[in-house]
């Protein structure tokens, strides 16, 4: 960590930083420059963030040198970490697709969709039993009979199944049922959630907040991993930007960005990334050759009478085409789907 | 609600829209414009959300006309809500400042807070027992040894308590001491959470999220009090936007924009807001003029040792300052303080 | 459009507005719901922006129906646009890459740059001559000078020639030159400079503004068709976002989105667009595959001695190899590149 | 400035980062830690800009120390600017109130909002000749005869008269009227126009972007006076955000900020920066508390006609209310008006 000292910072000033630094057990180095004094400390960075040096008077900024997360970065594990729900492995070299429907709605819808996805070469079904509803009036899912009904699914099928978990109270529920734990995007920072999931001997789902920087992401993915849960697998699923035609902006840059940056996983989920299902396709297959380990799709089997998403649901028909796409690009990048 | 075709639909598309809507109770009337058809749609408006029209084939677009929330709309309780803890009153007539530590640390610190914040005209005392923090492994709160000493606070100076619950667990040991809950800006849409609070008989603070609009922020309210909790006060405490050399920009335009669509009390927390304690006595005068009912401020007896947001917390003396101006401000609104 | 009245709005504003519409020219629907009074127009979209009808007393909110831009849209002009610059098409079924150093620095750079660019398969060389930089102390481009060794590189090596022209005086200075005129992000609403090119018979690469939506980049467009010049190439070069670690987030989601939109070919600019040269392979290929028509590239020969924009430059090498990958993924949308 | 080798980064990675700094003139500093070595860099900053450090083998980051500005920042003039335009001082301790139409529509028109404007309190009269629009099919303004018609209000009125200035080559037209140059917020980073208007004996009123940093603002204002024109005033005018009930936010933080940052002027438009006239008073008052060394307002004789930003015009009656609001938030600064 680096400390800029203001340009009209006293000797005592400077001398009550490096106390403080030294106490704390770091090592320091001073720099005295024409127009600044530079601190440089170098000890453990997981205390920084309770130092508050930037209240001390003549401090100007702290710059910190490394990343604040340590468990979720490439430096600490160099190479790529394969995730496994069962028999099936995200982040190697196979392509995994989730799909079905936003929301559990009944046997029937939940049956169909997971037949038609399977079909097409999913292999894990995802559908919301829990649903986080921007209005207190709109459907918020069928809960536990929910789970039942994705379990029913998971037999027939043979998918994996992800789905939601929005609560600590709830989550022994829906870990009994899911294979794979999914925190949602505007639950990235619930810390006490995140410190839940961590001792579960689940996957997690970690999908990144709306507004939320790379950084902050893996700093979520940290307090799971943290907690003792290192099977994290992250997913994209748009940033919100100033466009309002869209209902995020899918982005694609930080795919390449945190494969380079951690060893997690990480997929795309084009279908909330864009909420318009006719763009889907296209971003199916960019998040696929800009290097994302999976796709997460919405699928509806009658997406007009969808009670949740219906406007960024696929068709069964246009999922398969969706498919026959991602195959091609996955090929591109040497890798299978499924 | 207003449904715009695409200007290529067919007949058959603008009829099958037509007949959704009937079918859902909506009163339609149709406009064939030269490049448009138009739908307009008169009904339940909370309905809306889960109808997906925009699935359905041909609809290019649909706009709503009324906002999407009500109980918490002017519109339906054109007077301003006064919402009590205790004796004291929050959007009357008179200005109220909540402030103290960041976290509570220790029974020291915490009494001196409260002592010198209630001298300095204080009528709540803010503290947080459970901290919500990017880092896992920064100081995570006291937990309940910090409410406890709250309540000793509440005690030894008369001072009402406002604090933090994360979590729906916990939150019958919060609401055992609290008088107001603070709902975090990072669980503005945790509406777990929100629902558990509707059922509390409490005041609650509702931080806006950094990234929310002005109506999400709202929606998040109409949750409260769609559970039955009409006690809700507002907090702006600053928006991520662009610029980082502060830790956030606070938003006073929301203050007189909320206070025109809603009915509820709006309060500022500068100190989150902009997060270097220099800027907030500045900020928290244009609060004032701009209308708040209230602000919300870090004081800490040592800013330089604060185990948390040191950088952001005033000293006693600031914060005695910042309330000679405060109540200079009042004034010319022709409003008290405390 | 639809004007949405409030719900106290007296029936003389109402008439008020019904009368400015009609004087106006509009055709009028009014529509008298139980909470709102809604009046649909009908008319010439683009006199709304002047009408200020949102500044009558007693109207809530006005909402367009139809989208600001005529010329730039797909319902003008269904098919694809195919923009050429001497033999070289851009939107047709070849990708078109632009390649080339940031600024023209000196003749040995450019003619190296050119002849390396044009040996993996780009066929426009792109390099500044006028450079708009964020600090008055960095340089500022050779400018005639750097234009002549531009032409010269054109003589050289046959490839096309993209330059950015900042500014209506030096316009036919530039335009003497150029096959293409480039306008940057940040001159996108310089609304004098885009009349100005309107009038000049070169095809123009318009960048998108790093905060402007795709509705204002759009309306960009048709300041430059409106004034007689419909030879547009839309550029996504990285929008504004939360995200520091990259200098910007390419917005791939804008590629389909415009293509659907607009019938002007789309090309990327993925250097601009991260500003780290290690993404920009991954992006290049997402680019492609979500439906670009081309790709601008900045190649240097040694980018660590670059003297603009080195860090997101690629060597030759990782140029060539880049465009391995941009004939695999063309060629998986049944395209081919140059 | 500091640089972060990479973790892996070879002595020989740092050795020509070590031999590239010294070559340009920097002293350095390294410095060897377990995880990182970095190398401090102590010399002209404004070099940095040029240096491309990132793109050379093994640098992770480059982290500037100092702040990119010079003239501008308040380190180089420690005391408040005064900008005069004749007889009026901008900064001082008088708050300055700009105010009139958008646009100049007419004689009628402008002559009325100047009276009007100059009873109210008001020194300076805003308008618009030269009219940056975001549709092509707007009114664009009346130009030159827009500028004789300001000239007269001023003779009629005795108020000096700030204008905005759009484009290099008409620059000497209105240079030749105007007390007061207006860079609009588009062009906050037209660099050719920064520069020309450097070159002018006038003072200039510097608009803020709507998605610019301060730091940025700051730079912008910084190419002005590194091209010999000191007289710089800041403006802000608001910033896009999320928000979309209002046309901007108002960042009021960024007056204290800025006043701290920088010694020149900084004056407030919350007429652009919300878009409606309704919370314009209390923004006007928030400015004001905040520090705000001037406003600058929209007043139009009758905004439902106005051809150009009616819905955020104030009457005259409203302006004249919210002029006796400023003075009594003025007074409490210990601040006359006009």
């Amino acid at each position: 960590m680096i400390i800029v000292m203001s340009h009209n910072a006293s000797a005592r000033e400077v001398e009550a930083v490096l106390k403080r630094l030294e106490n704390t057990g770091f090592k320091v180095h001073l720099s005295e420059g024409v127009e600044r004094t530079i601190i440089g400390a170098i000890g453990d960075r997981t205390r920084l963030g309770d130092m508050g040096l930037e209240a001390m008077s003549g401090v100007e900024k702290v710059v910190p040198v490394l990343q604040p997360y340590k468990l979720a970065s490439r430096a600490f594990h160099p190479g790529d970490t394969v995730v496994t729900a069962g028999n099936i492995a995200i982040g190697g070299g196979q392509i995994q697709v989730m799909a079905g429907p936003c929301a559990v709605e009944s046997r029937e819808q939940l049956l169909e969709a997971a037949h038609q996805v399977r079909e097409a070469g999913a292999t894990i079904l995802r559908g919301g039993a829990f649903k986080p509803r921007t209005s207190p009036y709109s459907f918020q899912g069928l809960e536990e009979k929910g789970l039942e009904l994705l379990a029913e699914a998971r037999e027939a099928t043979g998918l994996k199944i992800v789905t939601e978990v929005m609560d600590a109270r709830t989550l022994p529920l829906v870990a009994a049922y899911a294979d794979i734990l999914q925190i949602g995007a505007r639950n990235m920072q619930n810390f006490f959630l995140l410190r839940e999931v961590a001792t579960v001997d689940k996957p997690v789902l970690l999908k990144r907040g709306p507004s939320a920087t790379i950084e902050e992401w893996l700093m979520a993915a940290e307090y799971i991993m943290a907690g003792g849960n290192h099977r994290v697998i992250l997913c994209e699923r748009g940033i919100r930007t100033f466009e309002n035609y869209t209902r995020n902006t899918l982005d694609v840059t930080a795919v390449p960005v945190v494969k380079y940056l951690s060893h997690l996983p990480v997929i795309v989920d084009p279908s909330h990334g864009i909420g318009k299902w006719r763009f889907v396709p296209a971003m199916a297959r960019a998040a696929v050759a800009a290097g994302a380990d999976g796709l997460l799709i919405e699928v509806h089997p009658d997406p007009a009478h969808a009670l949740c998403d219906g406007p960024q649901s696929l068709t069964p028909e246009n999922f398969a085409a969706l498919m026959e796409d991602v195959r091609r690009v996955a090929a591109l990048m040497d890798r299978g789907v499924g």
